[in-house]
């Protein structure tokens, strides 16, 4: 008798992560497809393909499929509207596609969604009446989970933490808005923010150093490392961004009284350089007191959070 | 035979107001009492000997009583924990108390939940999914209704709209925070920028005139008076007032979705002068396509909604 397992697709701008997610949330085996400038069809059959490869290989039954996927997502359609990381799709009936190319159940929802399911239902998140997920990467995604279930406004579109203003006189950000929370925390200001740092004087060999030389790229992760290991220009950076993320996450307390923060992505690696401050900027803002007042807690499943969050969505609605 | 009402009292700083409220939310008839220093056992006795009087004189009959009163309420328990309008009570049992002198059904719930529920079931968020709804007075006010019912949060606290910062590095809050949304919209502040502009040189004849002269306070109401008759500064004022509002507005429409936002409160009588400046701000910051955007709209029952929100609680709940 062959096991029964549901796959977490993780669309990204250069490759789809597709995972055999077993039904206690272990992802048992991974593979890849680029996804760069391709359309649907070509990427439906692709991750079908790999995914049937994958479950062949441990003798597996594909029960669903979950596809998480940057951008406007349409749950109940099933189509993908616009993303970020798939810059020629307008509205895609990616969902359908996909039932085509895998014969399977499929569900297809946006990957801060993804992020949410999975802290939410078997990450720290779990039990809890209000929660909020925050993924920190290239932008801000977010997502709020009441009851375990997914709140997604009147129209479908709540979550959107990147775009709560922290500075009504802050800088341009390509939404339209202004001081936008991923003008300061994505990953690009953040390197820009060591930038300036180091041009208008702070000492920047430890960040270079680590990012690989005077000529490479600064990287949140460099930064990161840096900070960690005591450079001041770098623990600066951070205690900068932690300001103001610490500040945004007091803010969305304020409003919803939330259980829990779990706080993920790429930029949240950081672990304690952004955390502290953040955890410092939020005491004082939050006005639940402390005792009772929602933890700003790391994300537990690190990279693979899309994928598992997707497999449990799809196995939720299936 | 007599009609059957419920009353509504709005518990503030020097009185307390009384209304018969009619099944269809008309007040029906009005009274007050007079509330200072005083303590909750002789207030809870005032507040039913006025309300016995005003039922009396209609030949009406009293259903239920429904109090609302600005502070932290637990409305499970019946308690008013802490209320900067009654600076001396502390876990106050005042519905029990009220029960007592009543001898009638009794609830009680924070004023800004009880301007929720008048809007938000007889105005205009009547029949919306997700309601956010705002009180612009001495502080910010905020109560969120989901399918017209309350969302208080994990712990009872939700709807602090007031202390969610529009600037991480902005002017230090009462509650400890910094750039709180009610540093620049409540009473204090709003009177307070005028007086900045005109020291640094705006003309301030026309405010000064519609605040009763040249030594007199200036007031928001003042300066919404001469906004309206077109002074320049006044409308500097409410350009920079509503330039945060809408940008925090934009905010919490980003994070829920909502299908309405209903502003109101004493402050909010500025009207156009403050929400086409809000719009303005709200508009840019605001991700939603601007055809299923969340109007901002202003409150429908002026300084009745206090009354009739308590009410309709107090009915919903017997």
């Amino acid at each position: 008798m062959s096991t029964h397992v549901t796959v977490g697709v993780d669309v990204g701008g250069t490759s789809a992560k597709i995972g055999i997610v077993s039904a206690a949330n272990q992802v048992l085996a991974r593979g890849d497809v680029a996804t760069g400038s391709i359309e649907p069809e070509p990427l439906a059959q692709a991750i079908a393909d790999e995914a049937r490869r994958l479950a062949a290989e441990g003798s597996m039954t594909i029960d669903a499929v979950g596809v998480g996927c940057a951008g406007l997502v349409d749950v109940e359609e099933g189509v993908v509207r616009v993303s970020p990381n798939l810059p020629s799709w307008r509205d895609a009936p990616f969902r359908r596609l996909l039932r085509e190319t895998t014969g399977s159940a499929v569900e297809l929802l946006n990957d801060a969604n993804a992020f949410a399911y999975a802290e939410g239902r078997h990450g720290p998140g779990r039990g809890t009446r209000v929660g909020v997920y925050v993924t920190l990467g290239t932008g801000v995604g977010g997502a709020i989970l009441l009851d375990g279930d997914l709140f997604v406004g009147a129209r479908g579109m709540a979550g959107e933490i990147g775009h709560m203003s922290v500075d009504a006189g802050g800088p341009r950000c390509l939404c339209g808005g202004r001081g936008c929370l991923e003008t300061y925390v994505g990953i690009a200001p953040i390197a820009a923010l060591a930038e300036r740092k180091i041009r208008s004087g702070a000492p920047g060999a430890a960040i270079r150093r680590a990012a690989g030389g005077a000529d490479a790229v600064i990287t949140p992760k460099a930064i990161a490392e840096a900070a960690a290991a005591g450079d001041w220009t770098a623990l600066a950076v951070y205690a900068d961004v932690g300001e103001v993320l610490g500040t945004a996450m007091a803010s969305v307390a304020n409003l919803l009284d939330p259980d829990i923060i779990v706080i993920g992505g790429g930029v949240a690696q950081a672990g304690d350089v952004l955390f502290e401050p953040a955890r410092g900027a939020y005491d004082r803002q939050a006005i639940a007191p402390a005792d009772i007042r929602a933890a700003l807690v790391p994300a537990s499943f690190g990279a693979d959070a899309g994928l598992i969050g997707a497999a449990t969505f799809a196995r939720d609605r299936g």
